[in-house]
């Protein structure tokens, strides 16, 4: 399934404060002293690893917003599989306007398929098992939304958003609440009837008292693999179970075999590498 | 020497985006709902993992935004080398504001740290050698400005901020110029007296011709140590020269060996995994 | 149970905005040219007519925003019930801060007072039945949050704050996909875990279908009040159930007595009068 | 007359900020998932309710941020009175973004047509009569605008649009100068040249003394019709004459009767339901 | 009269992009690098040349911005008439404050005491005669608010603000409508109750068929002071009279030995030199 | 030698900031009453004194910010010298869109073409010598990069953007430091390898001792020509050298006679006159 990419009324500013943020107060000082107006190139953006394409259209967007008149030709989309060597894309048009996006463009780029691509190699690793990768709110300020769009290209799901659009209760709630059961009446006389709730247990006693409140899903906290599939076993599909933790594409499929349906991740956002991609001037 | 801190009229803007981006529509729904107004908690920013510190102004900010009664007691400020274990420091307060502003506070934290501890890292490995680490402008996207700080606080140097705060010239510029010559000639026309010129290099024939004209600094790009090791003999103090490329603390001491004067990394800011430091509620 | 207040940070930029809109360019010109600095004003924001308080935060803050020594002493918060004549708050300090932020105040409080107050009587019309009240995405532009908020205040509850935090599959989505059947196995593919789904169904025939497919809630559209009871008792249980349209307090007790879960209205946000609040100078 | 349309420029903003309320930090996770990007639709905007079209370009302007790709015919511009069942406008285009981009759009139309609507029927409710009917500064925050661009379409006129381009001086104005002639006088001597001048009186003997001042306006305040009747033969025809309150289309013709020149209703901006338009799907 | 002073919240958006726009992306290298933390200094803002201060209290926020430990003693307030070495305030508090904020702070401070001095001097040219100076639409970008508040301070008066708080019908305007009459007969027929209209006249003619019009001010464009002279006899008291062009404080006199009721300036806006204001420190 | 253009991404905010700044809260009433929408006209940007034009982009933009449909031919671009009378360019299209841009147009064109032209004066003055015009940070509030890329049109090159991309070492630092050698310590302790370095001096002795630090410039402060031009001699070529102060077209060629490198002046961005540019309707 094609990953719908986001619209570009949600992206634009992001690229248009990036590109800013390079731009600074005098603009591509070096290019415009150096390159003439006249000058075109064509150009392509390839992959030095392999791994996953995301974000190209940020990457495409930073080239046009500081010339229009830069074409672009797609090989490559979001969520396409490259190889070393592979040309995502091939953009033609004046080289001023191309070597001024250039790194903007990278950083978008390299970022997000770098995080699509920690996100597939996990993926690739429980391929037939029924868990699903997810990610957390450890994201980078500013970039939620596009990291996120990542984590999905890779194939990966995403958790809460924020705050406000969905419950997670964690020890501290509810020790301010003095229990379980408390926390979970307070907050099912507060929500509206779209938002889930999900409850982070320690042990599996907490477990037994939290299914029966019926919540929607149980984050499993500092369980070993044991404790994991006995919990599994407990919830008997009455909830959605969450393993989270530094989840790696090494570890990912004995924890996938606990039988747990969600793999949470919060590396995969705060401290993925980025994938390296160039672009060739030709 | 202390880093100074970045003033908060700089950061604000950024603390406040990554909240607005955590609270979304409708705040903290957990907390809110089950967490009475009057609970109050003591907590302790606590490192997982050694490091350096970086961001807690930040992170502290955070904190304030959301529920200006949270008081604040720095253990360790930014720069401070911590263990495993350190307390960086204490916050007390209302407790609802303490969990709301949690993970974004966090965030800033561990991605700082992270930045600052890989510097670190980089830095003392070459301890004793002349040669500095610095950045790039491969930085993500609307955190240049606190990354670069990041890279100060761990011991490292900024190179440039942005295409408007110095020169560098690529081939790109070079072969769109007709040559090394012309290049610099149409930069000389046009910069003004504050900014430098770096260049960069692939030949040691490229090298010896960019020295005659007076550059600041030489990029060496794609050189071998031994090659480096030349480069540096030729250019006799004429001008700094550059390492570039994916520098770790193993390669560094090598690097810095061939007596090049700087070790420019891009990967302290786009690949730099967090530093784990988490909250404790006591 | 009161409501958790939104937090400052929330709030604050649309104030700001709100008060620079009426500020325009030279500021209160009248005021500035009348009353002098040194003037001082005791007034007090006077029901006119009875209700629910919602956004005295909000109206508080515009005056404080405007001159920060006008004091406040709070009578009846955000959800209190208030009678023809009750004081809301009393405001005193420099006139001239209270004269240019008076109406800026009134236009958040009395809005907001008067989605809170037509919540209210819906919710008291129902009182003793299961059935909850609910809002909808029909608000007006940049004011979701805190309409929202207000529907919170008079006792209602919230359906979905945007397009991103809820599924709700509507006939359109339902046609595009070729069948419900298959909109919601698209639907399940692609969300996350702590996502709802809500499918909208014209007939019993349409829930019938929607029930075997698990979805969270389900929309009865046009339907008349013994469809409805027919579609509550199919459903017995396995989903919510939502009745919407323009949900009044005269009909709401016979709409709810037919044991939907959730009545829906986008009157309460889109043409709630305003509740008719003055301030007082004494 | 028609009504010149606000230039996008002014109005793009607000729809932009309306968009991205709606589409949070996801987007449109139903329609996403579920319409193939190929699927294309042929919609109406359609009247469920008589009345007069107000804002249809801002609901254009939002299906065109989301989607350029998306056609408009216009059948019913602004200003234009429809009756139930009319066309509006018909949009063709990617279904898609038709409908991401509905409620947004529906949310402008029906909001600025309900006040057009509340206004024509007023300003045909005094047909014949010299009276104008005019708003206030009672408008929803951040909506200003566009709320006072549809009381024009409406017919109506528009009063202040902020503090700063119009003078009103109210009883406490008046009390802080300790005098009616006073206030005027420090009027006078501040304002420029093309600001008028409005003063609120509650008794014919301030209107006495106002009159001698030579203000621009005056706002009869609290006064009966048969006090309004003196009022307008004691002014005659030095001032304008502003009759403010409740102003209902039932009521208007006998305000109007009394010779004032002005009707103000701060019930159009604060409190007009919206005008029922739907968008019909073929 | 003392000129009332902008609210905070309408000067501190300027006063805070001035700073960022100073500080960039690494603050202030030089200061922080060299100067302690527990620097501290005593400072004053002296005058270099006499004039008329404005904009202090810009100046100041900008001073507390950067630093809220900065404290400030005010010796001549906006409005002040200041000589050449006098002290116009003492700010003390940390050096790298002082040292940060002091460019800012000053060009804010010496560009509205140019225009309040400029226009303070031509103001003093024509003591008691009957002219007013008035400023233009002539503004720099973005700095409208704060240049006609410094012609206020100045003891000028402000035209309008925009294109949308007054009428000034000029040739093109008379063209596009076919006449005078049907200019002002469109204009009446769409303006609001508290808006003024202005008609500029290029001959006598023109002013008779415009005062029958009834409007409010005429701007006597290219006139000589002979037809000024005759222009004023003509009006007689039933419009006021505008002289515009580039009014000095040498022509001022003559100017309004015509009779025209306001003197109006765009280089006191557009072409004003700053006044020459510095910060010693002690 | 062509300054190039700024791109259009880092010039837009401001455009269109100040189009809103004039069109307030209703747009330009006059125009909108009064020109019908068919209305369409040719005008021309005429030069109404000779000078240098910078800023056509800008005055463009505005155009069509407004009204897309407008065309422009241009006659003299950013850099051409104009003699009075001259064209600059000629717009073509609604009369409504020209007419309501004009103002805002113009106050950038006329602005930035006066700036280049002071800039240009100078400039010609010391035609055949070695020096170059310099700018500084004395610009006003939020005009930085566009009042700085009107010097470079001029023919002048610019100084440091802000506070962060060079330092400069003033009299005040050298106190807090203890030293100009201690300051100078501190500064290469901090900076990056591409930020230059100026420092301040008073003295030939303070001069003396700079020259030994290796410092990259050297402001001259308050030096008669004759102390200059010892310092020139003293210097030597080791570094540059700045004079500094209101340096005028009349002044400028003995002050470059004392063999400066750099001649800087703040009254070419604090107190430019504009160039008088007006537009004629055809």
């Amino acid at each position: 399934m094609t990953v719908p990419p986001l619209p570009a009324i949600m992206t634009e500013p992001l690229v248009r404060a990036a590109l800013l943020e390079d731009l600074g107060r005098a603009g591509d000082i070096t290019t415009d002293a150096i390159v003439p107006t006249s000058a075109r190139a064509e150009t392509a953006l390839v992959a030095r690893q392999p791994g996953v394409v995301a974000g190209l259209d940020l990457a495409l967007m930073a080239f046009r917003l500081i010339e229009p008149g830069i074409a672009a030709e797609i090989a490559k989309p979001d969520g396409a599989h490259i190889a070393k060597g592979d040309t995502i894309a091939i953009l033609t048009g004046p080289t001023r306007g191309i070597l001024s996006a250039e790194r903007v463009a990278l950083n978008f780029l390299c970022h997000l398929s770098g995080i699509a691509s920690a996100t597939a190699s996990i993926v690739a690793a429980i391929t037939g098992q029924r868990a699903r990768v997810v990610c957390t709110r450890k994201t980078l300020p500013g970039l939620r939304t596009i990291q996120k769009y990542a984590i999905r290209v890779g194939g990966g799901f995403n958790h809460r958003f924020g705050l406000d659009d969905g419950v997670l209760i964690k020890d501290n709630h509810i020790a301010a609440a003095g229990g379980i059961a408390e926390a979970v009446a307070r907050i099912r006389a507060a929500i509206g009837h779209l938002v889930k709730v999900e409850l982070e247990v320690d042990t599996l006693a907490q477990l037994e008292q939290a299914l029966g409140l019926g919540v929607d899903a149980i984050l499993l906290d500092n369980m070993n693999y044991d404790e994991m599939r006995r919990a599994v076993a407990m919830v008997a599909g009455r909830a959605l179970t969450e393993a989270s933790g530094r989840i790696t594409a090494q570890i990912a499929p004995e924890v996938a075999a606990t039988g747990v349906d969600l793999l949470s991740s919060g590396a995969l956002t705060h401290s993925s590498a980025t994938l390296d991609i160039g672009l060739d001037y030709r």
